[in-house]
């Protein structure tokens, strides 16, 4: 037993009085139900009641109320809300956590909008849970990237490409100069292309590249799997030498990246293909700041986070606010590498530098370095050129100036971010 | 390998022509990134492509675009866009075939609305996917309730009962002559109520039940927890004479729910919570037509679909095509028990009935049983009183002039739905 407390922080709206729905999140989210039952004595709602802890109402967006909300949605107020939770009631398990923090509140037709932003979780949550093996240390050090971004691609085509094509294009990226290569998230374990042909593939190349150079880049295989065949995917990557195993851990659940990190000799690229699903409403879901430090204890060592000017939805402020979630401290467990994707080029190199202050990122170009005029070659010395000279706090105008690659880039992707 | 297919149907919106948004997503889905690239053939494309089958034009509803949408949105149309994708692509893996399905689609800015709605699998899951493995009959034979309606409740308060109290208010309920009795959701296995301890303290009140009256109620204890702590938790059940777990699929994952199906000797109780975090927005996330094709797959036996008149958002509408859904014929598996929860009581028993026609319903009333101005057994003889009426063709009005229970009930929950 412990007065330990989780507290959670929701954005909702809502036209009752603000502090009654957030009662409501609370009752329903423990000790209450529809009308009040025998034996929930004051004493058990002293004990196991959710409290709210404060209240700070904020403007409405855009946005209506969700599906079928109740009440005048022109009396409809906006507020961010603090609720805390004793830890007996769950204990420090996440799937137990869930249900309290995230269970059948976004259901409840009070609510026009509700959708966890943050946590603020005790301590006994990381005695629990291993968090990350890895992290930028050991990724640093199994990739020989000592300093300096780091930097890599994914194989593309995503999918279509059989063993012999993989393993020429493996080559190419190697020798192109690339620390980190990863599987597409389309790529899992299809018989057009399984796991075991693909790792007997690719090993091969790289233990070749690393005898001529010294150097072994970091593959990231596709293990994602049902849960029972994790282990068995794993083993199969670190027999063959392979230094990093990839999940989608939406798909495998955090539950089962949590069994994963307890087996896992190698570091673990947690993907983030249908975190949108939860998040992308503004209106609806789970905040990457809150979803990132649950995965963060069951002990991915890389997360996606997006990059800046992305081809997907989310704005700039979005992204750096995840990649700065992923670095900061939680419960002293090691650090997330963030993962930046999704329409990444060189010329993006010294924003981001300059927005993040770091190049303890992993920086993935797909498109940015397959597409590159003069190959896959000049795409990574265009990343390389760029990353070195924002770090060394040059201008990106410097940058152009020194690295052809670069500006060969240009020709492609536009203009350079300043 | 093989020519099979998944037909995966969305509802989408968007400024761009249809046609393209819905080329979009399916290259997205696919061999596509954001240029292109080499060795992405023709050949490539043409076996690995998704591919758009048909697009149907919808009216907008009154929700706006989704955060970070480009395009006018004045310009945007809603569609409903079915596309196929080669099976080989992923394997039949649902970890894998979600990645394809749901992955980065719902970041996409071209999409200013997006939502899996359905999913039509070819039958290669069924072999790789075990099922219900008891459905209603076993739940049926379990529970000795050969016909009629499945009645159960919820232990209440949800959270917050010692042990010796919690024996109490099972020896009532069992007493009042339930069918089934489950933990809620947020009672897992916290210090405050460990899974042991409710075990130690139910099993021989249900035992007892049993020895006195040849029945004994299904208790659903939830088991929830890490992956690894899941068979633990069903072996303490089966080994004290349960029969039945519960498990929060959305906490365990649908992979989590496949490992506990592959070990499981009992029916599993599927308690849907956080499903809302996925579904509410009608503009974002997964429906419940497709995600529980998914949990049945993966071997829930029970799932929850709410009931009508509920009280969290959903309509009767989408409640009874849940309920339709988890019935129909997939892949020859065996169908789930629907779950009927969240503001049910005996007056509901006569609209359900008419809408549903079927007694293969597990009934649940939490406030509804344990509220009753009369205690536990009235509230179960109203809802048993009414479920028999219905199921013999009689109107609602006939039951209240024969039940006592069930118009003491409307004393406290308001008058029947005809």
């Amino acid at each position: 037993m412990t007065d330990q407390r989780v507290v959670a922080t929701y954005h909702l709206e809502t036209s009752l009085p603000l502090a009654h729905a957030a009662e409501v999140l609370a009752g329903e989210q423990s000790t209450g139900t529809f009308v009040r039952v025998a034996r929930e004595s004051d004493q058990v709602r002293a004990r196991f009641a959710a409290v709210v802890q404060d209240i700070q109402e904020l403007p409405l967006g855009p946005e209506g109320p969700l599906p079928g909300t109740v009440g005048d949605p022109r009396t409809r107020r906006r507020a961010r809300v603090r609720v805390s939770f004793p830890l007996d009631n769950f204990g420090p398990s996440i799937p137990n956590l869930l249900a309290a923090v995230a269970g059948n509140l976004f259901e409840i037709k009070e609510l026009g909008a509700i959708k966890l932003t943050d946590l603020d979780l005790p301590p006994a949550f990381a005695d629990r849970y291993a968090g990350p093996q890895f992290g930028v240390p050991g990724t640093r050090r199994l990739t020989s990237r000592a300093a300096g971004a780091m930097l890599g691609t994914i194989i593309k085509p995503s999918i279509g490409l059989t063993p012999d094509e993989l393993a020429e294009v493996v080559d190419e990226l190697a020798g192109a100069g690339l620390d980190f290569i990863k599987d597409d998230e389309l790529q899992g374990n299809g018989p057009a292309a399984p796991l075991r042909e693909r790792v007997r593939a690719v090993m091969p190349v790289l233990h070749r590249h690393a005898d001529r150079t010294g150097v072994m880049p970091m593959y990231a295989f596709n293990i994602t799997d049902d849960i029972d065949r994790l282990e068995a995917n794993h083993d199969l990557v670190v027999a063959a030498g392979g230094t990093c195993v990839m999940v989608c851990v939406n798909m495998i659940g955090l539950s089962g990246l949590d069994h994963l990190r307890r087996r896992s000799q190698v570091p673990i690229h947690g993907h983030r293909a249908m975190f949108g699903a939860i998040s992308r409403s503004a209106q609806l879901g789970i905040g990457f700041r809150a979803w990132q430090q649950l995965v963060r204890l069951c002990g991915a060592d890389h997360l996606h986070t997006n990059g800046i000017s992305n081809k997907f939805y989310e704005s700039d402020a979005q992204v750096l606010d995840s990649i700065a979630a992923v670095r900061e401290p939680l419960l002293g467990l090691t650090s997330m590498v963030p993962v930046l994707s999704s329409g990444q080029w060189g010329g993006l190199a010294h924003a981001t530098y300059a927005a993040t202050g770091t190049t303890d990122l992993l920086v993935l170009a797909g498109g940015g370095i397959h597409g590159h005029p003069d190959g896959a070659s000049a795409g990574v010395a265009s990343m390389r050129d760029a990353w070195e000279s924002a770090a060394a706090g040059e201008d990106a105008q410097s940058a152009l100036a020194r690295s052809e690659p670069l500006r060969r880039a240009t020709e492609i992707f536009g203009p350079v971010r300043e």
